[in-house]
């Protein structure tokens, strides 16, 4: 059996996630189906990068990812399906997959959708399936599609570089209201040298030393760390980070979320600066 | 394996989801569970008829579905175990198995629950678990069950038609807040008869044209499409329909929910209308 | 095929549900991993504890859990793997395994997390992915884990016993409003000794009987019941209980949350109490 692995925005609550399923153990009977999560922001491509970057790599290679976000971004006529580091994703050709990636995919193919088809997401499940069931059966990538496609690049949300700084931005907030930002440890070594730092955020907030794990600190203190992913976390201990300092993820599109500004009745931050000395 | 799809109002935070999965993995052993959702909304009939109804056409026949929704909502002393179109479906007899089907299941059988037995969501997925083991080892549904009952009908929630004209319901929102309407694509055709047409909504917004895909208006705008499960959907590209028309989910039972309400502080329509000339 | 439950306080949205199954059928590919929630409340233990004891006691003996909650609590270099009539427990050595047996484990030992190593959640989930495995290839816990461990102890939230009453408090407020409260059938029935009883809540709300299901009293009729579980269960048939009554979760940290205290701008009450006459 080989592992299938599913990601969406498309909600905990629509028949979609379980229509897919359905789909999917028709044509593609030799996979086990693995949910990431239905419940990705619609339209945040930063946070749905971020999930399926780091969902993605903390699998063996050989596994295959489906990544059912924003097919209908753009009119198109093709689905991606690529190669990399020995995992398969599919995906639309929507920019996602570089921002995924944090690179170019190593190989991919575009796979037609055909002009005549109606393009609902259960149609192009089907066109994955197919197409998954080819790859497990030996097919090579470029007998399955068109190798000659030139894809949609979107770049990964960098942070800022300065001399003396790093400014990043919230790209996810997590059950905890823990505070996730897209500096990682590397980057943050590599730009420190050595140095001293202040991580700064909302004005006048400081910390200034990464803690190992959330207990460093007495409860209720704030704390930088490095999590699971390797990212650059605002926390503090037992209590909820993003809330009680107004901070909330970058995203493209929110100021159209009625429903998120209802909430969002205050000043909201979604940078953090570090500075070295 | 057979496939068993695991459908219910049970939310998912509770131990119930989990409890369910322990009670059948250990009498039915030879099944793979699917769960399709834990969250669909309390004593929501058309919203739970509409997403099993289009959940289970996805799926191969001869998979089984266990959909545990309003079990108590009557004092009965038995369940449902229903064949159709080669699909095993196990339910409360609330008179959801038509609505789900559309049309009387093509074999149903009761199954008693007994009248010293403690009437609990776990005892009943026991039951249910019994009646699947054998079906799966070959009996018949007249030998599990009885098969003299008279089972409960409840329509499924079918829109209005006039002449010139179709009055559809809202019976779901999704994770975009894209409105999903009771009219299908073959009734909207069949009623219009090639004829120009105007939906209208919220008493005053018209849309005179039916989209292929979310992308054939520009950003912001609304449109209307027949989304995979073959239902009209009034969206906006990249925006949140149900938000910013005040649409919401037909319900006999909203009144009830204070924890609605909150949030439903202006008017809500709940109503799209077609005229056709 | 051995079965390994997973529970956790993640949440849905975040890459690490996904990322963790993904380490665990990289290292224990002999596992059927099953989803109990990821969905508990942050750093509320008797919810914590409700939930894993009662959806782990409908899986057969044989069954492994992983319940990864407040891991990092405090500031330990070691987790705890424990058998229990026939079970196997791993999670963090915080007291939330003795509040989820009732009881002292059976068997347990430590898993040294090592110095040097990044304590986090991936991590953990390696060192018991590594210990499940070995169990699974027949090793014995004393020789995964070192047996001299002192655990830390934390009581289960138990209700107060008088003559004449019972004092519960709320552990779980359901899907539907139901409000579960922490008096087993046996507690009760004991501490009753066929006496009649009054179930009182919220000053002046009186319950005098236990309902069989939810329609033994009409639409919007209060009542009380044993639930699946076994725990007594205060209800409105087809209505909200919790909201209507304001009645809500017994929870040590819930003046930490902010975005809990927004819906909580009235009294709540956290206690029900039962008279015996």
């Amino acid at each position: 059996m080989a592992l299938l692995t599913l990601t969406s925005d498309i909600g905990e609550q629509d028949f979609l996630a379980g229509a897919i399923k359905g789909q999917l153990l028709q044509s593609a009977k030799d996979f086990t189906i693995i949910d990431i999560t239905h419940s990705l922001s619609p339209f945040n491509y930063p946070q749905a990068a971020y999930v399926c970057r780091n969902a993605i790599k903390n699998f063996a290679p050989g596994t295959f990812h489906l990544v059912l976000v924003n097919l209908f971004d753009e009119k198109r006529e093709h689905l991606l399906l690529a190669e990399h580091n020995g995992h398969y994703i599919g995906c639309a050709d929507n920019g996602l997959l570089t921002m995924i990636l944090e690179e170019p995919p190593q190989r991919v193919v575009s796979l037609n959708l055909g002009k005549t088809n109606q393009k609902n997401t259960l149609f192009c499940v089907t066109v994955f399936a197919k197409a998954f069931n080819e790859l497990l059966a030996g097919k090579k990538l470029e007998e399955i599609g068109d190798p000659s496609i030139d894809i949609q690049v979107k770049n990964h949300l960098r942070p800022l570089l300065g001399n003396d700084w790093i400014e990043g931005q919230i790209i996810f907030i997590d059950n905890f209201e823990n505070v996730i930002v897209n500096i990682n440890k590397e980057e943050f070594e590599e730009q420190r040298k050595g140095r001293s730092f202040t991580i700064v955020f909302k004005r006048d907030e400081v910390i200034d030393k990464i803690s190992e794990t959330y207990a460093d600190v007495s409860e209720g203190e704030k704390l930088a760390l490095f999590n699971s992913a390797g990212y650059l976390e605002i926390a503090i201990n037992k209590g909820n980070a993003a809330g009680l300092f107004g901070l909330q993820g970058f995203s493209e599109k929110q100021q159209q979320y009625a429903s998120q500004q209802y909430v969002n009745h205050r000043l909201f931050y979604q940078t953090v600066k570090v500075y070295f000395q």
